[in-house]
């Protein structure tokens, strides 16, 4: 009953509260509950990858303490959010790394419901998980669900 | 990273178009897809909880060939019914056995989405499958997707 692993997408996102990119606790809870709930002992029959979507600030004015004077300011501001999205995803790989499971990261730029909507389409995972504060259908489980789905 | 199984509540239903009872598409789909991409060979790791929802017909006269003259016929309409989901179950179980998966079934009468809230409430499943014909959130995906999530 082996074969090619299950690929399972994991959107991550950064924690709002906590400084330095800390991963979110519903995004700890969505990889925590996928490793604890369905990779279990299973490490090699499972490829996790991780997505992590950052959202460009509207007026490029977030951070209150900068000044931007040239277009290259904006660039290294682009820069560091980079590096943030990359220590966020480190995280991620680092854990799995120590556990011995697969995985891939990467960064995408954007409205995070319609990313990840254009990356299952692109990467085709045999589900997806997605920690949620309980904003989905079932509003009455409130406590950090997490929603799965087969997208074929 | 064993320890007590993970707990797959799967919702089935009966075939609209075969005659007796036949497992839908898309609860085989839901069944099929949670063995191969969830359980693959950790056939320990799991234990499947089908839940099949009657939906009693509205004015009980469903069955165009029958006469229903006393009480009791309605009575024996509904042991019919409930023999006819308990083939259901049966085809379910008895494939976990072949397989080696822990498993439970029974069955409920009533509205289906409200049944098996009540039942993932009651029951706390670490996940839950629905087969779907692309009925949920995620329209665009309208092939035989499953949603699965959990309730805590």
């Amino acid at each position: 009953m082996e074969g090619e692993p299950t690929r399972i997408m994991i959107g991550v996102n950064e924690s709002t509260i906590k400084g330095y990119p800390h991963p979110s606790i519903s995004s700890k809870g969505a990889f925590d509950w996928t490793l604890q709930k369905i990779v279990r002992s299973n490490t090699c029959g499972f490829k996790l990858l991780f997505l992590h979507v950052q959202v460009p600030d509207e007026d490029g004015f977030d951070d209150m303490d900068s000044i931007y004077a040239s277009p290259d300011d904006f660039k290294s501001m682009k820069q560091r959010d980079r590096v943030r999205g990359l220590h966020l995803l480190e995280y991620f790989v680092n854990r799995c790394h120590q556990i011995g499971v697969a995985c891939e990261a990467w960064l995408k730029r954007g409205d995070p419901k319609e990313e990840i909507c254009r990356e299952v389409r692109r990467v085709q995972p045999d589900l997806l998980v997605v920690g949620s504060r309980g904003l989905g259908p079932f509003q009455r489980y409130s406590h950090s669900f997490q929603k799965l789905w087969d997208p074929r």
